[in-house]
């Protein structure tokens, strides 16, 4: 049975939902977060009561603690106060960014996320993980706190081009392996254009709801989630800083292929699973041939927010459908995952 | 009956507290937070374990975005994690400024605080505001979050020279005079000198915790702390940009005469009352003869947090002992209170 969380509301009416919520809110004032790509595309699906509109950059480059003082600088002029509303459209640095630029202007107003993308729309917007990057650390500085609603419209994904779906759908991929084995199994079935969004998407959030519901702050079980992220994170990091920039799904993508690797080195996964999950990303998204090297990344992992005293801590499938948690590995491991690369792809 | 937060403890051994948090937590790093004060005469009257040392230099001016982000960098760099705790050792800036860094750092880390001033002990450190002032705005970015724990040790007060002590005497005076008529004769019975430190602290403490634990957020009662606030902040975020900045204290001492006479505008103070609260403060405090004009005044009046569509609201005395929220004032009246400050002090 899917559940949704209570301030999650799917719906090709976002309008209607939106304005509910203002007539019961009453927010003196309502601003809207967007880039050049959600003003472009969705602004115009939308009614939206009288508003200021404010604008960053799309990319996951412009994740930072300058774009979010341009946010704080424009609430200001604004003339925001703590009883007005911040509606973040756009996706998964929108929602993040505008979240915490939200929970921390003037110690917290009001926000509500309109996810745009796929990506936004299973995962980011879910679960209250709100932040930005700072000195090339990925969410480095953030909160946890969830949005006062959350309106998922699947007609926004018309508006996404496929690299972007895909990016997307290594989220959807990522919470049917760590969790339903069943699930895994039917997904195999159809390729990716032929998936059925409007199942899948409210399916996907109900897995994260489930997840993080039982561990709000990620002290245990919500750190299943980072499957794939450990590496993937990484290797995000190093490629935003070369022109050939990943998006986080497929950088993701990217850290399922080498942690379920660790998980076949560890015999977690027998090499029949493990060869279903490589070959089924590597027919699904384009990845980059060769990768960075432990030493490239290392600075990247030992920052990774999972880490304890012990060293590097991973989220690690064992056995498709069931992941662990705080799983410790050796930096040997890794660079053997990460030599044997070019000939897992 | 006097009652303290159960997250606060009043002690002349705080390294035993400290000791015993630590013991129970098991951080897998320490870092002190300090400024060149509380590093010189502080740091030598504790026993804290082995911690990274992180120093930010003293004054309200510092109170900033940047100095947050060079606190940041530096837990970064210390290899700070997730299960790591900061203790800030200082005054209303250090407990700010590191509460809000710790609760922002990988989304949240535990932290301590160890208020060194009167004015944090009895004000700073209760009631979770942190934060940083950002374009010349008091507490502008923030959040609410309680400290894990505050250790408040009375003999940290000698260490304060007596316009430090004064300015955290300002905010003594303003519980005293939201909440407690007959304390209020009992404070103007003693001179600043006499006054009982070691009474005065927790009782002060148990007041705002009163206040505080009615109303987490500030929605409604927690406002009557902002007495003497509304004019004080702006005064304070005038002359900081002057050479004649003021301490905290001062600026709200000077707060709570206007909003005192803004009262006796309203017929809600007597003329007695009035007089007795203006020369009380007039006689303890040193404050400038002249003020900026309401026009100097306007923009940070604007930017209030406790505004609304209405205009600017303040907390005011009723009577001494009582305080009435969302006082909506004209800017009319404000600007006689200002004219006539030079008649009133």
């Amino acid at each position: 049975m899917d559940q949704l969380p209570s301030y999650v509301t799917v719906s090709d009416q976002p309008s209607d939902v939106l304005g509910t919520l203002v007539e019961k809110w009453k927010p003196d004032h309502v601003a809207v977060l967007v880039d050049e790509n959600t003003k472009r595309c969705c602004i115009p699906l939308l009614s939206i009561p009288e508003h200021t509109l404010v604008e960053i950059k799309s990319g996951e480059e412009n994740k930072t603690l300058r774009t979010c003082e341009s946010v704080w600088t424009a609430l200001t002029a604004g003339k925001l106060t703590r009883k007005s509303l911040l509606i973040n459209l756009g996706g998964g640095v929108i929602g993040d960014l505008g979240g915490f630029a939200a929970s921390t202007f003037k110690r917290g107003i009001k926000f509500v996320n309109m996810p745009t993308t796929l990506l936004s729309q299973v995962d980011a917007s879910i679960g209250g993980k709100l932040g930005v990057d700072f000195n090339d650390l990925k969410n480095h500085i953030g909160l946890f706190q969830d949005p006062d609603h959350v309106i998922v419209n699947p007609k926004f994904l018309e508006t996404l081009d496929s690299r972007e779906m895909k990016s997307g759908y290594g989220e959807v991929i990522k919470h049917t392996l760590i969790s339903d084995r069943d699930q895994w199994s039917r997904l195999l079935k159809s390729s990716f254009e032929d998936q059925d969004w409007n199942s899948l998407v409210p399916k996907s959030i109900a897995i994260k709801n489930r997840v993080v519901t039982a561990d709000p702050t990620e002290n245990g079980l919500r750190k299943i989630l980072n499957f794939g992220h450990t590496l993937g994170h990484a290797i995000e990091s190093y490629f935003m800083k070369t022109p050939n920039k990943l998006l986080h799904g497929e950088a993701i993508s990217i850290g399922m292929v080498l942690e379920s690797h660790l998980s076949l080195q560890k015999e977690w996964l027998s090499q029949a699973d493990f060869a279903q999950i490589r070959d089924f990303i590597v027919s699904n998204f384009t990845i980059p041939t060769a990768l960075p090297t432990l030493e490239e990344l290392i600075n990247y992992l030992l920052q990774d927010k999972k880490n304890d005293s012990r060293g590097i801590n991973f989220s690690l499938l064992n056995g498709i459908g069931n992941c662990e948690y705080d799983v410790n590995v050796s930096l040997a491991m890794v660079k053997k995952s990460l030599s044997a690369y070019q000939e897992l792809i």
